[in-house]
């Protein structure tokens, strides 16, 4: 090591220690004939007293060799506010390791840059201690979840990145393959299938923490490429995945957040959660429910209301505490962020404070009953406001109120950001209608009915429920997963119900039904979408924050400039531009290995 | 979970205990009106009794349940081969959870199949004791490596896999982007750069189990997608590194082989490699060493040595104990092994084993004087063979004396295959020269010359060395790596010396170069390959072994039947065939973000 010492670790304690320290240069101040400079390092900071002839040159950034003797500060110098303050290192020997140029982007606690500049300069963002701290976090969390793991005897395994593509996966990135020109692997979008033929492998406990892939619009906080903690286990239940998940769950928030998870995490139901919160993902730290207005409001006049009840549909109201208080403009702003979100308007009616008295537009919409009856419906006092959603399709009138839920507590300041929710969201749908009338899977079409459903679940598609769980904190869904069919009988009868047929089942996903020929044993899984959790661990509101060279929105690195085009070489080299040759045929279509293609 | 006790835990002690097992029917023995079958899972095996008519439908990797109560064995019966053989299980319930058709592949320890075959069925080929640990020790092995890296302060970081295509990256894999139609990413060769930024960023001590990828011939043992243990360290020296290297093999080798490695390491120059064992990579389990005769053969009339030895050359020689009593088809058969490896064949010299007289064709061409000292020269016994190689290229002769080093060992038996011989080889050359006269880099051009070479590796640049160091055990290399240069003054000499311009070098590692503006830090890392390392301690000669699921010789997985054509469909949304964008432009030189890109 070319230091003895780290910065951040020097005590009074170390006072008359020689010391060799290394670093960088983190400030400089001048006090005539002696400079001092805080010398950091990935330890922590200390201050260095140089004589003003041998430290003239030293710049903000330098990486520096200091040796030098720790001394106390003198009396009333102290800073209590650092970990080093009581000390300074007196410096006798100075070795300017490198130079720095004038830094583009000030490596400053205080400072904020555009997103732009910290990732082009990444390298100069992660000099600073919080973002440095974030990745440190999440070496942490690894650590942490894989001693969970190890104690209960689970092996990490990799699985490929160079994979099969399918026509389906249209969200797959493409990679051309030099030695097989015209053929191409597909970079997965999750461990799916692999993990699941390991369970048939008997392999009975697996995890990863696995890169995966997905070429798609990087709305709000995406990256092309992103990180699950994956996880599958063998003769196992729903509750021995989620007994494991609230494991690693409860260390991660415990070390990491200095914070207590109560177990078991509470589990509601995908129904409850959609019926209170109007949300699959509910944030549990408020409460302001939903309240179902569909029996209540039966028979009224209004048209809005009328037309959603008569189609079958749903009418329901949310309360925001004290909105009767609410300007004119205040008001009208609700009408604009239901437009942007794609709704017609929101409904509202307010109670006025001193009589409770509903008023406002839908006000003269309800006849008095209904009117008189509103505010202990839906649990409102005077001085609230009451909003209404009204459609023919339950989930969308639900999912706005759930969004203007989310609204309201942020609006009516309602949200303990000191504490953390957690809940499980079990009992999903199995299937969702599709537009032509068919089924298709909510999860994927391993999903495994639940103990209820799984004799039955033709006699009502709609209804039939998944044993799917997802794990939810503060309105964030940090992981998923399912207990996966094994039955060959179960699995075919859900393929009927979706409309594939035995050739397109084995078209998609061949290998994984030969494999399923030879004794699957009963297994479950979750994954964990470790960017966010660490994101949130860290207390940060973007993923990028934990992501050592993240990307930006058109999945660009202004670090690297990657993508960029390619040469007329490359491309021939890549062979991307090639015709399969003819012998090698297209794969089968059961999986089946093309023998001109392996004998090479 | 669906059992109460791990199948390869039950005891004598467990006798009297209803158990509930889950795992697969690996034998069936009748006895008429009882079935004995062997359930496994991944615990191991225990022997359960069923009644004829309850099991007469199990047949082979059936996945079954069974509740029963485990009992002594009948005296008599035990197996002490099996750590389940006092006792068996009498079935009092079985429930198939799930049938196998008839198996392409016995789930058997004792047969053999073809290597196409196991990868085709790779989830019934790790059924068997053997794929399976290997796999388990890998998982075991990722696990040790992190607990010495973490106990050392290490952050885990993962590092981008869609990265900047280069020119010259020749063996990159590329990805098109969809968002971006016309540029592409490509799939990182190993995370060097950003491990070195990483240090710039003052990360100081950075590990990743890292996936690194090469599009290129899968000679021998290769795989497109390789595994490698990236480690880095800032304000290090390369004793530091090493020592780093070493705690981490000897606790790989002590809880995994079972042998403890003697440290510290033995060093070896990679000069004095070269001179006493013809390889870079020794292997030290045994001596036959080579012998250096361009002086004492100075002035021979041979003239294949005397060629050698005026072009200013190399002439050597390596003894095979005992080789003397090869038949005539033997020695033949090494100048047919020569020619296999490109020589034109391999002069000898047998010994007389009573005269000791040295006899065979090329004792022919030499003088009774340097015959007559022969022997002595070489450290020649009667009965030995005396191989020679002779080239203008010191090199080339040495690495001929090496193979045929090797192959001796191996025909003479005199590889001790219980031990293990580690070495690390330091002191690597900087430069090789090219064949138009220039110099090239022998690692990468940021490894840093050593102490004695930083201030005149212009002088001999053929001579100079560098702070570079493989790990070598057995002869297989299994880590490598060096300390970094970072003052911008000696890169630029060493970019000088390789001819690379400025601007060509702002082309190829702009990025890289303008993080070293900013005061970077000495650094230095290693690499340990992780598929290798692992197939060595797991005792298997191929990496195919300690890998989930690889491919096959031409980069094929037998199992999805990967790298497929793809649709034109496909072709057209992954952007494939699209122009970049001329607003897109191509990256600037200096690796400078182009705006238009990051405001996407």
């Amino acid at each position: 090591m070319i230091r003895t010492h780290d910065a951040g670790t020097l005590r009074a304690s170390d006072a008359g220690t020689t010391v060799t320290l290394a670093g960088w240069v983190a400030r400089r101040r001048d006090h005539g004939g002696v400079i001092f400079v805080d010398l950091r390092d990935a330890s922590g900071v200390v201050q260095v007293v140089f004589r003003e002839e041998d430290a003239h040159a030293l710049r903000n950034e330098f990486c520096v060799k200091v040796v030098g003797e720790v001394s106390a500060r003198p009396a009333g110098n102290e800073n209590p506010d650092l970990a080093t303050g009581a000390i300074e290192v007196v410096a006798s020997e100075l070795i300017v390791l490198s130079e720095a140029a004038p830094l583009p982007l000030p490596v400053d606690d205080t400072v904020t840059a555009s997103d732009d500049l910290r990732l082009k300069y990444r390298y100069l963002d992660l000099r600073r201690s919080g973002p440095a701290k974030a990745l440190r976090l999440r070496s942490r969390a690894n650590q942490i979840a894989r001693e969970v793991l190890h104690a209960r005897d689970f092996n990490e395994i990799e699985t490929p990145t160079l994979t099969r593509s399918t026509p389906e996966g249209a969200r797959d990135f493409l990679v051309p393959v030099r030695l097989q020109p015209g053929t191409w692997y597909a970079l997965p979008q999750s461990p799916q299938l692999f993990k699941q033929l390991l369970m048939v492998a008997g392999m009975e406990r697996y995890y990863q923490i696995a890169r995966c892939y997905r070429d798609e619009d990087f709305r709000a906080d995406r990256q092309p490429e992103f990180t699950q903690l994956d996880i599958e286990m063998s003769f196992v239940t729903q509750d021995d995945v989620i007994a494991l998940g609230e494991e690693i769950v409860s260390r991660l928030w415990s070390e990491l957040a200095d914070y207590q998870v109560q177990l078991p995490i509470p589990r509601i139901t995908w129904t409850d959660a959609m019926n209170r919160y109007g949300s699959d993902k509910p944030d549990l730290r408020y409460g302001v429910e939903l309240v179902e207005l569909t029996d209540y409001l039966r028979g009224t006049a209004f048209r809005v209301f009328a037309g959603a009840i008569d189609a079958g549909g749903y009418v329901g109201a949310v309360v925001m505490p004290g909105g009767a208080s609410q300007t004119r403009k205040e008001l009208d702003g609700w009408q604009d962020w239901a437009k942007a979100r794609g709704a017609r308007g929101l409904a509202y009616v307010v109670l006025d404070s001193e009589t409770g008295e509903p008023k406002g537009p839908v006000a003269k919409n309800l006849s008095p009953e209904h009117l008189a009856g509103l505010a202990d419906q839906v649990g409102a006092k005077p001085g609230d406001a009451v909003f209404f959603a009204a459609a023919a399709e339950r989930r969308e009138a639900q999912e706005l109120l759930g969004a203007a839920r989310i609204e309201i507590a942020k609006r009516a300041n309602l949200i303990d950001e000191s504490t953390w929710a957690f809940c499980w969201v079990v009992d999903a749908p199995m299937f969702e209608k599709t537009d032509d009338g068919g089924w298709t899977a909510v999860h994927h079409p391993f999903t495994s009915p639940n103990e209820e459903w799984e004799a039955r679940f033709e006699e009502a598609p709609d209804q039939a429920l998944a044993y799917a769980y997802d794990i939810v904190v503060n309105g964030n869904e940090i992981g998923g997963g399912s207990v996966r069919i094994h039955r060959a009988d179960v699995q075919s009868r859900v393929f009927d119900l979706l409309g594939i047929t035995p050739e397109e089942a084995a078209d998609k996903f061949g290998f994984l039904l030969e494999a399923f020929k030879y004794g699957p044993p009963p297994h479950a899984g979750i994954a964990l979408g470790w960017d966010r959790t660490c994101m949130l661990l860290s207390g940060n509101d973007s993923i990028r924050e934990v992501i050592a060279f993240p990307k930006t929105r058109g999945g660009f690195d202004p670090l690297t400039t990657a993508p960029t085009p390619i040469t007329a070489q490359q491309r021939l080299e890549a062979g991307i531009d090639a015709k399969p040759k003819a012998t090698a045929g297209t794969p089968g279509t059961d999986g089946q290995a093309v023998p001109v293609l392996h004998s090479n």
